[in-house]
């Protein structure tokens, strides 16, 4: 944490932004960004409110670079050549795998992200980049009921919906560094969604 | 609202406790139960404290009535013979079907279940209720690996977890009476879990 040009002053933590970045994040998930005060990020910091100052200029701020870091990795997944050109079962599955891996490589920040209440403008215009991803997902359904890929019994809107509440969810349990890799979550997903949990030979 | 028995007093509106508790979940759904006072709950109302007394003894016994309701209907899925009795994916199917129907039903209720935090006895004991139904599910799934119905590259806490992740995320986006019907819902949610989104003519 701390640098040559840094050091820790009387055995205080040393943060950078990023770091520090983390433990408000934390704080943030932990008791909810409305009910975090910046007094009780500085005392899970361990520094003074002074200290946090030098990197950050309010609790507002915090909450805006954080959810960038969300919304940049999830935008950047569907604005990837991937996602927009090809075939179009093919852009459903890299943006299905895609937003598996930002969950579990981002984790805190997509946590934040999703549980936002919409108190501020900084959250609502987080919440109308979010609704974004739901708007592409569900053309890219859309398609698909045209070229006749997508199931003729589903509607594209419930398709994108519970997909991506299933992609949601991982939040809710996945513990990163456990026994399931992001790689094998997102596989799992992409299955569930392309052909479902039955073995074919018992369909 | 109002009774014969039981005439709203001078233009206030009269709640039996079934009413009043859909408002008091409402309130709890808005502000998070721990931020919800009985102040902004009697507020709600638009009665005394005293008043609400007369329902309730306190705000922790909303809170055990309310989680009741949601954890008894989804108890009495699990439970019917349906869903212990059969062959497996029956029983699977009875599962998923009944808990989407009564996320709709009971959607405020559920809700509140979901978004517990588990400061309290209450909280902890409805959540120990909660992973029972997890148990139960990943315990089908692990009868359906076992005897070839589930699909070879699935691991069954896998399936278990997306699988209510996608039921759970209905109560975030769907709403009732709109042009989407329970069943139509349930129906969506059976067939992605089963055979996955592909037309089958195009896999």
């Amino acid at each position: 944490m701390t640098t040559a040009t840094e050091p820790a002053r009387r055995g205080r933590p040393g943060y950078d932004r990023d770091s520090m970045l983390e433990v408000v994040v934390e704080v943030f998930n932990e008791r909810g960004y409305d009910a975090a005060s910046l007094g009780s990020i500085a005392e899970k910091l361990g520094l003074s409110k002074s200290a946090i100052y030098h990197h950050f200029a309010s609790k507002e701020q915090m909450l805006e670079v954080a959810l960038g870091r969300a919304l940049d990795a999830l935008e950047a997944v569907f604005e990837s050549p991937e996602a927009t050109t090809g075939p179009v079962v093919s852009r459903i599955r890299h943006v299905v795998r895609g937003a598996v891996l930002v969950l579990c490589e981002q984790m805190p920040f997509v946590t934040l992200l999703l549980r936002l209440r919409g108190n501020t403008p900084i959250e609502l215009e987080a919440m109308r980049r979010r609704r974004e991803f739901d708007r592409k997902l569900r053309a890219l359904f859309e398609l698909s009921r045209d070229e006749g890929t997508l199931r003729a019994d589903m509607d594209p809107r419930i398709a994108e919906r519970l997909t991506f509440g299933m992609v949601n969810s991982i939040v809710e349990w996945y513990r990163p560094g456990g026994s399931i890799t992001p790689e094998q979550l997102a596989d799992s997903v992409l299955e569930l969604v392309r052909t479902g949990l039955r073995d074919p030979a018992s369909l």
